[in-house]
């Protein structure tokens, strides 16, 4: 075995080991908030020390800088194949498909619900993240509506800046309402609002626009 | 003074000592959630030792069930009058005058934000009382929205429970997202959607339901 194989196992040693402490802490933050779970315990959660761990990450923000992004990168490799695929009609697909998606993904809801209700208060390390994700989300919306209005598949009298705005509010609060009566159903209910402001063109083009969810 | 005028003063600055404690139990919550407040800063902040503060509430859950129910009174007394004054119609336009009056109370949006986000876990002492508030809410606008149809003021295809959940999840999705942009107008986004349930007798009967807040 040469030098360069065991930095290679000791590189691929790290990535799983910080995997694995990423997914713990997403556990943690989920259930707990990010306020109230601790270092400690996430390390002992992983079998690790706590110096172990903070050899991973300097210290439990950057834990949960590194867990968004994760979480984030998950959802953009589910999203971006949507539009990728179908264009403009591929964004409110893809909004609904992933409502249904993410609803079987354990612990993906707590923890965006619990972490962007905490990161409310300006002074969560959050606080930034999901002000511009709030944000992202809203403004790729309304650009989506607009260029499908201009192609006739979206009414023409909707406002687009307000729809991206309640589209993206109806999909927060449906989470909330979904975590206290899992009969809620998310899917349907985005489809039904999506559905309103369609027209009978775009209603056809929202039909064909296939699944194309990753794994 | 007799003891009777003792008592009597005795009991009401107990009173005024206990809205004290609620007032800064609130606010405390509203800002750091219930499970990170502890008793001892909430009673250094009404100014009272931990054993003052316990005199009044058994422990961090009494307080938190007497900080929910306060604000149930306060909301029920503004809600109350525009049932009252205006009947089914009345629910729909309290709904769009009291999230716009939220707004101006501190504290009050960060209170149900962090606690309702909280206390989806099964485990936290306030996920009883969210559900069966969600619940209540939701029958409640279904009900109204139901009345409405038969007296032709909302539109008869409208499936009323759907659009219920809806209604209440778009109130806390919108309340979340105004927390982090303080130009979303919560109370024209909801007028925007009841608008578009209503028939144009409906709009007339919204329109000629006047505010009847109370201070």
């Amino acid at each position: 075995m040469t030098p360069t194989d065991d930095e290679a196992r000791g590189y691929a040693n790290g990535r799983a080991r910080r995997d694995v402490i990423i997914r713990t802490a997403s556990e943690h933050f989920a259930e707990r908030g990010f306020v109230s779970a601790t270092i400690l315990e996430i390390a002992a959660a992983c079998g690790i020390s706590r110096a172990g761990l903070l050899h991973h990450f300097a210290d439990k923000e950057a834990l949960l800088h590194a867990v968004l992004e994760a979480r984030d990168e998950e959802d953009q490799e589910r999203f971006a194949p949507y539009v990728e695929a179908h264009g403009a009609i591929g964004v409110l697909r893809g909004m609904v498909d992933l409502a249904d998606h993410n609803r079987l993904v354990p612990g993906l809801i707590e923890l965006f619900v619990r972490l962007s209700a905490e990161a409310a208060a300006t002074d969560h390390p959050a606080h930034d993240y999901f002000t511009q994700r709030n944000e992202r989300i809203r403004r790729g919306t309304a650009r989506a509506l607009v260029a499908l209005q201009a192609r006739g598949l979206v009414r023409a009298d909707l406002d687009a800046r307000s729809a991206a705005l309640r589209l993206t509010s109806l999909m927060d609060g449906l989470q909330l309402q979904w975590l206290f009566d899992s009969e809620v159903d998310l899917a349907r209910e985005i489809r039904g609002v999506v559905g309103e402001w369609l027209t009978p063109a775009g209603r056809e083009a929202f039909d064909a626009a296939l699944p194309v969810l990753a794994a």
